[in-house]
């Protein structure tokens, strides 16, 4: 059993992955995690190193995620305690810190039911916010996560973690937002954006049929892709002093209501 | 105008508010960003001191803030960009940091309408949760935020910043949960507790009428005191892959299902 030391040439390697030009140029990222690294192997996810710290496994998803992997023949790297703080993320990776090659996943590939249920989130790029909406998102069973921006980072690893690896078991994908809007038109689906000052209220929306909800960043709105014909724009009542809700929040709010107008 | 450096007493005094044993023993503590401050102002909340570094202030929040704090007499102290850097946390404090008094509210102190409706959270912490929750509190029109465990630090900067100042707008207060369920009890008010394995699904729940709902934390759940006789469980429907949402996407949730039952 190897231990490795922080100077070792492959936590170097895995502490990079950090950064976002090291995912990019690589196409790897690291999970941290039990239950993350749990659904990540559920879900088919290249899992390719394993870095370990057995004396710092204490939940029960750490070890079944270890012993997961194991029978998988992932290699799995045991490490010194300074070694695994240099690859591992504060005190939330529970002695487990895993690289990965998720598949890129793209539009023209999406292989959608009869009636979907899409969220296409534009600009959202907090690791938490993304992270939370990817959990409503498998919550209320819509169909996929599609991130108008083609430059956002989903493999994040804080998304990862704030999403508890849910961003794993769901398609989930970036493209440009025209792109995003022609497929859309195309595959009948309706486009339902939030929008702070439209006229409708969302409970008045017709949410059931094929719909993507869309919602943008909390300063800059949505973009003029997502505005004009062929577009419902709905608002959620806001009654206090503020003016909009956290961009997550309103996300669960709008993916609930079309569940609970599809049947529950 | 007196320009400050950073070892000035006055920005390190106001620099350990970051801190939480700071701002218990003095009880202050600090607003960063324009809308934040423009809100704290409009609540009345007691402003003791000004940090400005003018250099920084692009937001026309911002400079509003200025405006309005120095209409009402507030000690306005020009600092020099280090000095600022020093008191402010990263770039999100648009050119200005306040000192602040929150005055303490009390349970038994507060008003309520005839039919509130009322969150109570237990036990969470992280301050963009936190957050979010007074986002989805103050946009459902909830009467009142209460944090059912008495040592919740709800005037963290970064709560502060997270609710968008909206922590200052509405009732807000902590105390133990015992003491909680007993004052609803008293006042009529109806608990109806998110519980991830309850039978009931939450749009099944009557959220009419004088109403608490109730959430825990993501790790550990409710305590007992939200269980049992005189709670009425609900949970949402989960259908993917994880077991609950984020805690402050399932309050906006609950909040505007309440909201649409009464009307919105």
């Amino acid at each position: 059993m190897e231990i490795l030391s922080p100077s070792n040439p492959r936590i170097r390697a895995a502490a990079r992955l950090r950064e976002r030009s090291a995912r990019d140029e690589t196409g790897r990222t690291l999970v941290d995690g039990g239950r993350e690294l749990l659904r990540a192997l559920q879900a088919g996810v290249s899992v390719e190193t394993l870095f370990v710290c057995r004396p710092l496994i204490r939940t029960a998803d750490a070890q079944a995620a270890l012993e997961d992997a194991a029978a998988t023949g992932v290699a799995i790297l045991d490490c010194s305690e300074a070694a695994f703080a240099k690859v591992a993320f504060g005190d939330r990776a529970e002695g487990v810190v895993a690289v990965v090659r998720p598949a890129v996943q793209r539009l023209y590939d999406l292989v959608l039911p009869a009636v979907p249920l899409i969220v296409v989130t534009e600009d959202v790029e907090k690791p938490g916010n993304l992270g939370a909406i990817l959990r409503s998102a498998d919550g209320a069973g819509a169909d996929a996560l599609i991130a108008a921006a083609g430059g956002t980072d989903l493999y994040n690893p804080n998304v990862i973690r704030s999403s508890l690896g849910t961003v794993f078991s769901q398609p989930v994908m970036a493209a440009p937002a025209a792109e995003v809007r022609a497929w859309l038109e195309v595959r009948g689906v309706r486009v339902v954006a939030a929008v702070v000052d439209a006229e409708r209220l969302y409970t008045e929306a017709d949410l059931r049929g094929p719909v993507a909800v869309v919602l943008g960043s909390e300063t800059s709105g949505l973009s003029e892709t997502w505005r004009g014909e062929g577009v419902e724009a709905v608002r959620l009542p806001m009654l206090g002093v503020a003016d909009s809700l956290n961009v997550a929040a309103a996300t669960a709010v709008l993916l609930y209501e079309a569940r609970r107008q599809r049947g529950l």
